[in-house]
């Protein structure tokens, strides 16, 4: 088994992987784009990707990406995410002026970084921060990464936990070709458009509040090619195979224009 | 009069600030944060914030921004945005190996830099991209930013209108300290969140939808330190000083824990 994860190894999606997975051979993917591909194409049975962060909110290129390929949700799983200032062997926290990491990673120790007078730099994964630490060898620079990739790539922590803000979790979907049906408590997520009316978005929620249905996320993502029209995304708790979920989604099916349901799997606990 | 954007001379958001106040004087400020501090510390008696783009979506650091801020939203501009490939003087197309910029230009050009195999570099800023690409000399690279900033430091376009999609609008919002009163067509700002039970969207989009007012934007943001709690941005049509939106926001009131008005405006044509 094969699972298509985006970053380098040692990204904070590969232990994801791991930890949702068990021991799973892993194919890190430079893009978004490229771990849908990788799905698509066969090349791993199934993808893990993240959709959102407690603190930064959603990773919006993703929902556009379960848009425009036929994949299903069939898991989701929870990562709490410590970030490290990790240095090459010997260096002193004293000597970082610079730290390079993922603009998100940045951003989430922003106040941290303020406060030890260090400059942010982006690159492009928090993983590959690393490997370009080691490889360029800078004393006045530290990556922002995972212990896991400090430990890979045999480079030094200087302080664990920096994040400014310790409920810092990400929110990561499983998807493949074959649709699950889930056991237990579960969850469905539904992508859809309404015509641009007032109390559209009202009429739409009236389905779920009606026979309640408990909504878990609400996001709008414009739609392309309209400017300020606008896509619809909703979790809710229940799976497509119970009654009252399909009488809530024939119900949104009077109101949408274009109705999806991504898929349906167990509530993660 | 001052007028405070984000990015260098030369940026969309500068050419936005020109289109929307007039002939003003302008300070460029590195971060969004920046720009809010300059008008908070009456610096600049005003300031331009991108809050959306048709394709890429809401820019969430200025809605997180206006919540940590009380400053009031008087205005909206909506600007066309126009990516042009821009290199040194006598360059020529095919030797452009590499594009830098800020991710969004990036992102807007991505089937464009692929097709003509150019690979693409992050930097901070579209306007700063023109001013690296000038001090660094290099002729295999092209820098993306508007017209403007090509003219400004006297590089030449090697192609203008470079992005995928020509509906590429990014909405603007002026903030300052005081509150005006708009005529004609107005919106309202609004920011809430609610008790985490079922129907409670439901309830709050019910203030509208009873009273037939329209709404033109939703939006939801994590609740800092409240994992997977959301609060709520809702652009609508009215001023808060009409009856009509009164009673609505009394309304909402029963329901939101915290409701704040952000501002009401002109609606931009």
């Amino acid at each position: 088994m094969k699972i298509a994860f985006q970053g380098e190894a040692g990204a904070y999606s590969e232990q994801a992987v791991f930890n949702y997975f068990g021991q799973v051979d892993t194919q890190p993917c430079e893009s978004f784009d490229a771990v849908f591909d990788a799905v698509v194409s066969n090349k791993c049975e199934s993808a893990l990707i993240p959709i959102e962060n407690s603190l930064a909110g959603s990773i919006h290129q993703n929902y556009d990406l379960l848009l425009r390929h036929n994949l299903h949700i069939v898991g989701e799983y929870f990562l709490r995410v410590q970030h490290c200032l990790i240095a090459l062997p010997d260096v002193k926290k004293e000597d970082i002026k610079k730290a390079i990491s993922h603009p998100q990673a940045l951003g989430q120790c922003a106040a941290y970084l303020r406060s030890h007078n260090i400059k942010a730099e982006q690159v492009y994964d928090t993983a590959g921060s690393v490997k370009m630490l080691k490889e360029s060898g800078a004393r006045d620079t530290a990556a922002i990464a995972s212990r896991r990739a400090a430990e890979l790539y045999g480079m030094q922590i200087l302080e664990e936990g920096i994040e400014d803000n310790p409920e810092n979790y990400t929110r990561f979907l499983a998807i493949q070709h074959e649709v699950k049906i889930p056991e237990g408590e579960s969850k469905t997520s539904i992508v859809f458009t309404l015509k641009n009316v007032p109390g559209a978005l009202f009429k739409a929620l009236s389905v779920f509040a009606l026979r309640d249905i408990d909504l878990t996320k609400i996001e709008s993502r414009p739609l392309q090619g309209s400017p300020w029209e606008y896509l619809f995304y909703i979790d809710f708790i229940g799976a497509e195979h119970e009654e009252i979920t399909k009488r809530a989604l024939d119900h949104l099916g009077e109101y949408a224009v274009m109705l999806r349901v991504l898929g349906s799997y167990p509530r993660f606990k």
